[in-house]
């Protein structure tokens, strides 16, 4: 390697790593760029992997492939365990790799506020494998209830409890309650899967947070149109193999899932440097660590203070525009040209329901419904990376609204127990 | 449940069992139909999922769904741990169930003949879990590949192993070729994928014993034209992390895939009636359990031995007309009729070995080359079960024709440990 050209280390392939690397495309520099994955994964669709719409490749794309063009780049897959700022090292499973620049763009990882024992219970949903097993979980609680002879138990199986009103948990519960009315209507012969039960429990006093009262009405009400009751101001104590408690009060429910929040990855904490309470790095307005311009932190591993006094939002678009940003600063830099502060420009944000149902708020516009959902829609294929991915969910999609079936209801685990149930 | 109505139980949802199933929609019995998995396998397009062609939910739908509008059959998610002949009992893992009549289509699983210890190291193809263990082999030993800085271990991780010359070994010995020819040309930085080496090795003198010699011939040099190189009267003495032993000779090779055989599910020896050395059941010529009419076995598991005295071919066409035929002796010994003698009507066979490169034969027509891969194609989509999987595998068989791209090169898995080396 020629030790004249500056050594550029991405890590993480999301949206903020890539879009990183992409602007960097003529630099004289060359890069690195490591995942722990060998894709690109757009997780603004991962529930529907989770919720047997889509197959796991139809939202994944090889980060090398993504990237074979650029020659200025190698992706390794690998993990990075620490970071050393003084030496400018980081510690790999093969040994340490120099950088002269350093773009961090590592994400976020379930935050259970402390109550790591609560993951087994109620699994997040941040990767792949993530998704494949909340899959499991909520097509294996069905067959379980097949199974049950008691009614009072096959209760329990049919009860669904997702924590945390934010997009990940409206998304998760309107699309199982999509499931259980439409998709499974008439696969079983012991119960009526419409009467399944979908709770979406929310700390605060409505869903969407992020989004105007009146969205978070329309949101709240379309989810109860498709059977999800909705618990609001719900503090969650314990959750365990048998359902969610709030202090003295328990929801019996077999299948939790968690989207109550996320915190900074863990590789944040071998810096030494400040983090926010979310374990988010606390950097400077161009995006640099503090006492370490060489080295930038993006998308959800940042906490990136705007103007306004208000953080960047944990979104593809502030990760993108982060990276973007990122690069261009590094740029500056070796030209010995000051740095620019990063302002983040949002570009509205969008929560789906279910079929038809939708919230949408692009600056003063406020849509819901079928509207909202049509406009979803169009944006989400527009920017699933790679042609053939989205004629794969274009397709997935129209035979899934047409036929009301789900392409991926399958189950793949290396080892499948079924529930255990007491059988005549 | 009405006790007159005679519960049939059908142990498996492979092409026998559902085949057993249709045929008895219109009888008068309530059908019971378990497996251990959720989805019916396409298993002759396993080796796609394997090699990164096609997603896991392309090959695979949903056991209920396919038998949704059938009322008499219930479908249980479950495995079976053994048959009581005497009591006519099946124990599951919730307890007991009981039968009047049985039909077993619980087919094969990997044959390692008394070396269960290669498992670990040279996994074969049965399930939608090995197909993606094995794409992540494949994936993985390309990426250790490109992190490796030594040449000679370098060449480690580029030699594949494929043990077995029947249609299973000559699929996933092609498919890599052509990866490392096509798919995954441009994508390293560090290595020329199109050194990669792969050896197909055979016990015997041919490929594909059970078509002609002409056939095998044709196959053999086809791949060759691929890059395969075959290794014939190779006697495999050992498997280990590092390679395949043939006494004192070692082919070292990182990854290693098992094709060499397989043998009756274990279950066949639960019942104590004769099995074959192959751990299939010796069925009498009606396809029934001897001393036992009202248990009939069809596909993998059974061993049927046709007038001419050679046994039914362990393919999709053998078990459909075995599960065919067992529903129909059961409905005439309902009818106190007496059972036919099961004879298979050979429809042809056919293997691919890559990109316009398959050869077949259909009674005396035998094909090679693109007519061959045409025809296959074309059969292929055709018994594809569901109209949806067949959209999905058109189109990604069309989009890899014209891209060379395959779509599912997504490595998906609990724990995904980068294979260590040293890195500078």
């Amino acid at each position: 390697m020629n030790a004249q050209i500056p050594h550029v280390v991405i890590v993480g392939g999301g949206f903020g790593g890539l879009e990183a690397a992409k602007a960097l495309a003529d630099a004289p520099v060359r890069i690195t760029l490591i995942d722990a994955h060998n894709h690109h994964l757009f997780q603004p669709l991962l529930y529907q992997v989770a919720t047997a719409a889509l197959s796991a490749p139809d939202i994944a794309a090889p980060i090398r492939r993504i990237l074979r063009s650029q020659k200025n780049v190698t992706v390794l897959l690998d993990r990075v365990s620490a970071v050393e700022l003084d030496t400018r090292r980081l510690h790999l499973t093969g040994g340490p790799l120099h950088y002269d620049h350093l773009i961090l763009a590592a994400g976020a990882i379930n935050n259970y506020f402390g109550n790591n024992a609560w993951a087994k219970h109620a699994p997040g949903l941040k990767t792949l494998t993530d998704a494949l097993d909340i899959r499991r979980r909520i097509l294996l609680a069905f067959e379980a209830a097949e199974k049950e002879p008691d009614p009072a138990r096959r209760a329990e199986w049919l009860t669904f409890a997702v924590i945390g009103g934010g997009p990940t948990g409206v998304e998760l519960a309107g699309s199982i309650a999509e499931i259980a009315r439409n998709t499974l209507a008439r696969d079983f012969r012991n119960f009526d899967p419409r009467k399944t039960r979908v709770v979406l429990i929310e700390g605060g006093d409505r869903v969407l947070t992020s989004f105007t009262a009146q969205s978070s009405e329309a949101a709240a009400e379309q989810l109860r149109n498709i059977g999800v009751e909705i618990r609001f101001n719900a503090r969650v104590t314990n959750i365990d193999e048998t359902g969610v408690s709030f202090g003295d009060d328990k929801l019996i429910a077999r299948t939790v899932l968690w989207g109550a929040g996320v915190r900074g990855a863990p590789l944040a904490e071998t810096m030494g440097v400040p983090l926010d309470r979310a374990g988010r790095v606390l950097v400077e307005p161009d995006l640099s660590v503090p006492g370490h311009p060489e080295v930038s932190v993006v998308g959800d591993l940042a906490a990136a203070k705007q103007a306004d006094g208000s953080f960047v939002p944990g979104v593809a678009q502030g990760a993108m525009q982060g990276g973007d940003l990122a690069a261009k600063n590094l740029l500056s830099r070796l030209a010995g040209r000051p740095t620019e502060a990063f302002v983040y420009n949002d570009k509205g944000s969008m929560a789906t329901i279910g079929r038809k149902a939708a919230v949408a708020e692009i600056g003063a516009l406020k849509l819901r419904g079928v509207l909202a959902w049509a406009m979803w829609l169009f944006i989400h294929i527009l920017f699933l990376v790679g042609f053939r991915n989205r004629i794969a969910v274009l397709t997935e999609w129209a035979w899934a609204y047409f036929s009301y079936h789900r392409s991926a209801r399958v189950i793949v685990s290396r080892s499948i127990e079924a529930p255990t149930s007491t059988l005549g």
